[in-house]
């Protein structure tokens, strides 16, 4: 079990303390659930009832928070302190140490420093792999794939041959990076497969949720860009070009060689077609079926997607309409 | 194959038979594929019809069904019974027996009698494994989770660190649990993770379908309840909350911190918004986007969804709507 | 890195070139990217203005392309040539070589001539392998199970017992086929399962995208038709029946039971309730909700799935009502 001061603590996320800094901390929880040997935090206003009556024995608050209490560490963004404090202290997850007997790697691999790899894990012929990179069992790694420092990549994922991905990626169990784009060809009374030549690129910072599938290009590159997360059971088509710092919420789908700008924010189950731009900063919400362009910064929502405002007016009138029995006049 | 005579499956479903006790049955068949070796069973009224054309050996019907035959054997609830036939005689699937050579257990692990663990599986530091157990290949449990006894987990399963899975779970092929929830907080032009140090837990009688997806919570736990049974390609958000006996239906996806009461149906592609509160009994249809709490007992439908009534009366209101060319007047 | 002739390139597709047949080709390319040394090709005419001013070395045009140049192939389906030469030429990849000491081959099991079996898979008893299938590392079939000849499986896919899966499939990573069907009866305040006893089976030429899930019937069989082809994270309930030469793209759902003609489209997200008749060569629109039967080559859309053209007044009287603010009068 863990143990840290709250002089460390306060050391670490800058904030400010009148507490006892010797005060031992051994875990940490939700202002409702904390034990006194526990830290826990205050971000949502409407939780700051809970504030007052909570046994936490220290509490990551707002700066301006209104009160005052010898447990409070004040700081500017606490959700982000709890963050730095619990990645310091509390998120030790069990990983792979060293590189397991019942690990294959080709002979022609060329493996960074400190790597640890699971068993039942294949890495294969020319792939390499960068420092501190950690790979639990069960993962396939093909021939020509590339894997930058620090990226984590959890049990059964599967990475198809010459997928690159960069630094500090974290990809959770059983992605499945580099799988054939849906290409074909109808001609004699059957579909012909357009064979699948191109690759995935993922650049660094990037997290992939678990069971995702990202599927090379048909040719050129299929593109995720530099500190994008994507949650769980998303599915990325050949060639699609995903900008920087995006989100991808679970079960989204974006159909082949479509380009999303930087900073786009895709809600859960929404689908976009092929082919499509969507601009930086535009925000698509949950289940919209986005079958247009969207331009820098726009808010679209519905199936088909239109501007949120225009969502927003249909659904009132509509439900006018049927208060009036669709006799609207 | 398997053979068991009549007499013996009329003893074990309780049935009217009036029939033959010694004749022998050795399939299980719908009623138009039946042969006369094979079992079959009437439910669904419309295909009455089928009763007395079917070659069957035996059938079972409703108590109550007109008419009368030598092969029927009545009983109350004549699908029930055919399961259960099916069950105790003709659903033998191979299962992995013993300890596999190729399985590596950690030593600080704790086996069960009677546990069967195949090739190619890791069993991490610290983990429970109860009674019966039986685990296939290239399952991956990690350090500090707990399987109750009689759970069967399918190949290829991912379980994150510190997840605990009841009693008598089925867990099917590609099922990821305990991966990290979505949770990321924006400063600085970047999104940083939050880490997620919560846990899930899986009460008694689940059966999880193949390749769904059970996030860990950020603080806390996901809980699926006792008895709640999971199709495939099913998303559950972090810290989610779902009661017990829910059903939910594939590709059915649930944002974080949302609590589904006990009871609840939620229909295939549906979709729920985070932090909502869902009451025992609700039903929700096939491809709804809840957006807000939905009361106990309650019917909803469409995106967003809306009282099953609503529903019903603005399609059908739209639909006059178009006869008229939108000039209703 | 392949080299071949534009005059063996030429023999192979059966184009027309008046160019140098001696001329290397060494690497393939969309127009906008290629280098001198790169073979691409022109099919979308909205491209046609890059075929003037892309560097490669040579490019399939359509027969009746207006103008001429000296790199230019003509042919009568570009696509088809491109994919043809790509095929032959460029889409090398490393596949499973042999029978890995680390496979576990159950005794039982017959395998054909030529079969390659990478690392950490297991073959179950009576399994029957075709002559020159390729299994990627991690994969599972599970005893009785059928894989026809020419067929390759990617690393990580579970195939449960009793599959009976056709010859020149191709089954991308982490798919799950034979997993248990989503059925329960409740009684006595509980869901029980109801054992699902059918198979699986897949004919020739089938393709299946990541992840996706196929599961038995519950009795009789699953079905996917000849030549038809399954984008990723699609899910097939128990007891479908797929015609021949369909198209299933990402994220579909099909309940149980429903069955669908030959040459059926169904795009992106779309959901099709259970027991449903979809008639040879329909169209369904992405993200539908297909309620009903859907008559041969009907084009559906909408959640609920309308008529093609009833959607699209549909929407269109909603436009104008929005802009009337709901006062059509």
């Amino acid at each position: 079990m863990p143990q840290v001061s709250l002089g460390e603590i306060v050391d670490k996320v800058g904030g400010r303390f009148d507490g006892p800094r010797d005060r031992v901390i051994r875990a940490v929880a939700p202002l409702g659930e904390a034990t006194p040997d526990a830290l826990s935090f205050l971000e949502n206003p409407k939780y700051e009832s809970l504030v007052r009556t909570t046994r936490a024995g220290a509490i990551l608050v707002s700066s301006d928070l209104a009160g005052d209490d010898a447990r409070w560490i004040r700081v500017d963004n606490p959700r982000l302190a709890f963050a730095t404090v619990v990645a310091e202290w509390f998120s030790r997850r069990p990983m792979p140490i060293g590189i397991s007997p019942q690990a294959l790697v080709a002979p022609s691999a060329r493996l960074g420093r400190n790597v640890a790899i699971g068993p039942f894990v294949r890495i294969g012929e020319e792939v390499e792999i960068g420092d501190n990179v950690s790979i639990f069992q069960g993962v396939s790694i093909e021939a020509g794939s590339a894997i930058g420092d620090e990226t984590v990549i959890y049990p059964n994922v599967v990475i198809y041959d010459r997928t690159r991905i960069g630094k500090r990626c974290i990809i959770h169990g059983g992605v499945v990076i580099g799988g054939d784009g849906y290409g074909f060809t109808a001609r004699a009374g059957r579909h012909h497969k357009l064979p699948q030549v191109g690759s995935v690129r993922i650049e660094d910072d990037v997290e992939i949720g678990s069971n995702t599938t990202i599927d090379r290009a048909a040719l050129g590159e299929t593109v995720i860009g530099e500190g994008t997360k994507i949650d769980n059971l998303v599915q990325i088509g050949h060639g699609v070009k995903i900008g920087k710092h995006c989100l991808l919420v679970a079960q989204v789908g974006i159909a082949g060689s479509t380009e999303v700008g930087n900073w786009v924010a895709i809600a859960g189950q929404s689908g976009l077609s092929e082919h499509l731009k969507i601009g930086d900063r535009a925000q698509i919400a949950a289940k919209s079926a986005v079958l247009a362009d969207v331009p820098e910064g726009a808010k679209v929502m519905g199936s088909p997607a239109m501007p949120f405002r225009s969502f927003v007016r249909r659904e009132a009138m509509l439900r006018r309409l049927v208060q009036k029995k669709g006799q609207p006049c």
